[in-house]
């Protein structure tokens, strides 16, 4: 997919917008979150099926970008600063735990397989960084995402990003065969959290003079619009200043949140979210490639065992991670499991390990294999632990992210 | 601008937005169209100011697309079909004069330069085909959509688009040596008008069951999805079919019209419009090369020479084609120069004849400079003509393409 005409484009969203419905509509009605309906209709026009939707094309790469900024920024918007902050020292033990066990899990398995030191190193840290989009796409389809242990995941998983850019940064030193500093180290971790701390704090004091100002223009759209551009400018900020861009945009959503044009701003965002979030998820459902689950190819038998392997110890250090703030009263395994998808940072940690040579192919499909497979599985089994809130349960919030997948 | 990441990819939406709704503003304030300040937001950002938006951007260029194609589908949403039909002799004529005297004006204008025969055909081509969505946009800015002048204007838009792929198909055979025969003329003519009247007899019959049939479904946002699909669909199914998208997305808007979800349907794409309709104009605005309007350089005084005498049969064969339809008791003048606006087909003939070496580059700097100058044209011109309906004069409509832009 090179060069791509105008007509091919609309035509690839009309199939792209289609498949994501159709199928949404289908995992509903078997009780399951409509998200694991768009991931599979990814599936189906991705690289090992129709073939249809190339991941790697520039415009679709870079719409479901903005897909999953708009998420992060809608997740904000329903995000209480307040109870996120009271979540604090949870979310950190989760986020700290469930970095530490998959990696120490993912060393020792590779270790143990006879693999190398360094291979054992960047192999271990594709296991740890949560992919906050999905877990938190879930939780909003499953109605719950006011509830205590949605508020602990949701900050975990945002620390977990920080961490996932530190780790970033020394594994990126590491496969180009450098020595990583203590204080490289340490300047890293003091950006990534100065960034969130110095925007929360800017920004309350600049944002609801900003909106108050804008909202007195009577020119229809110029909230939302004001509104998609301070995430975009957040995002783009938090990745200038060496953070990860969807903390700018979840940043932007915490803020606007406050303002009492907070709901205005929902309305108008959850239609480009309606829009740009399917996007997200069917790409990352089109990387999948499942001729690597075939056993039939005796090429796949050792990337099944490595994998397979790998997503046992991924699983299981997480949801370990989830029993970390042990004077938490509410249901822990519920926070494990939500912290199991894996996303884009372990591919990213996977790419580099196969352009640097570290990983060899087998290695690097197991890897992605894991990724899929954690991704695939948390969907249904956040369900089957925290059943869909029944109706009335929540304040009557039926805008915004909730309505964006529309489950009671 | 070759490859586009994430980050940058973010700032300059933001960048692009921003001031577009900046510059907007500032034209609403001196009392012109916003789209005005739209266009002129794009030619700072654009290739002779900062540089910073490149239209020749792949991801820009898609974006832009399916802005003018929402764009269009919003004006079908608004467009009452009955009205159109109704003006249907007076846009027809209003077509055919305002392709014939332009074309007959700039081969004139060329032969008496002493250019050949074929560079004069080319050039009249470029001078024949009227951008609908400035009219359109200038129209529901001015909140006058719906006067019976607007619609013969869009009636007229609408079929010059299908003659000029009529004239597009002729030229193109022309520039690459071919002869023409009147069968080949006869069939495109056939098919470009035979998939109107298809779409709007077979869309009249299974839309309104479609609408029904999605509209029960409690997932939020799944109408407009399937609007916006529809849209896309018979845009890109007009192409396929040898017409022209905006034409497909314009016909999806007429028949959704007339559904009792009309209203519902308008809502949610008024926001996607918010968002992607002012990167349409932002890119129309950012082709503008200021460079040639500079008399200091003598390379340009050839080419402003015959641009200026371009513009002026350009402008006049529009504006005498409005007087086409003698028995209409309106505002004629009106007529004449909502068709002025030159747009993307103007260029694509520019770039024909260039690709081709039928035109030489001064030539093809001339051409350009006439689309610049009738797209800056219109909007002051029209609002001069045309000034913005009183509140009240119109039907309540505060949604959709009038939302769209906010003048009353």
């Amino acid at each position: 997919m090179d060069h791509l005409e105008v007509p091919q484009f609309l035509g690839l969203l009309v199939l792209i917008l289609g498949a994501a419905k159709l199928l949404g509509l289908l995992a509903k009605r078997i009780g399951q979150p409509a998200v694991l309906g768009e991931l599979l209709a990814g599936v189906i026009l991705g690289v090992s099926v129709l073939g249809l939707a190339n991941p790697k094309s520039e415009v679709l790469h870079l719409l479901a970008e903005l897909g999953v900024v708009i998420l992060l920024f809608e997740i904000g918007l329903e995000t209480d600063l307040g109870k996120l902050i009271q979540a604090g020292a949870a979310s950190t033990a989760v986020a700290l735990a469930g970095v530490v066990l998959p990696f120490a899990g993912g060393y020792a398995v590779c270790r143990l397989l006879g693999l190398d030191n360094l291979v054992a190193i960047v192999a271990g840290a594709t296991l740890t960084a949560t992919s906050v989009g999905i877990t938190a796409r879930v939780l909003a389809d499953l109605g719950r995402l006011q509830e205590a242990e949605s508020q602990i995941v949701l900050g975990a998983a945002v620390i977990d990003d920080i961490l996932g850019l530190i780790i970033l940064a020394v594994v990126g030193g590491l496969t180009e065969g450098q020595t990583i500093s203590v204080l490289g180290v340490a300047k890293i971790t003091g950006i990534a959290f100065g960034f969130l701390a110095a925007t929360l704090l800017l920004g309350s004091l600049l944002v609801p003079t900003l909106v108050r100002w804008f909202s007195r223009i009577d020119l229809p759209g110029t909230l939302a619009t004001v509104a998609i551009m301070l995430a975009f400018g957040l995002a783009w900020l938090a990745s200038a200043a060496g953070s990860a861009m969807i903390i700018g945009a979840f940043a932007a959503g915490l803020l606007l949140r406050k303002t009492p044009q907070a709901h205005e701003i929902e309305k108008g965002i959850s239609h480009l979210g309606h829009f740009f979030v399917p996007i997200f998820f069917v790409v990352v459902g089109s990387a999948v490639d499942l001729r690597v689950f075939n056993p039939v190819d005796p090429a796949n038998r050792q990337t099944l065992w490595v994998g397979g392997l790998l997503v046992i110890v991924a699983v299981l250090g997480k949801f370990l991670a989830g029993y970390a703030p042990y004077w938490f009263r509410g249901r822990k395994m519920v926070i494990g499991v939500g912290m199991v998808p894996r996303g884009e940072v372990g591919l990213i940690f996977a790419q580099m390990g196969l352009a640097s040579g570290i990983f060899d192919s087998g290695l690097f499909s197991a890897t992605t294999l894991m990724v899929m497979i954690t991704t695939f599985l948390a969907p249904p089994l956040l369900r089957l632990l925290f059943p869909p809130a029944p109706p009335g349960a929540e304040p009557p919030k039926r805008e915004g992210i909730q309505d964006l997948v529309g489950e009671p």
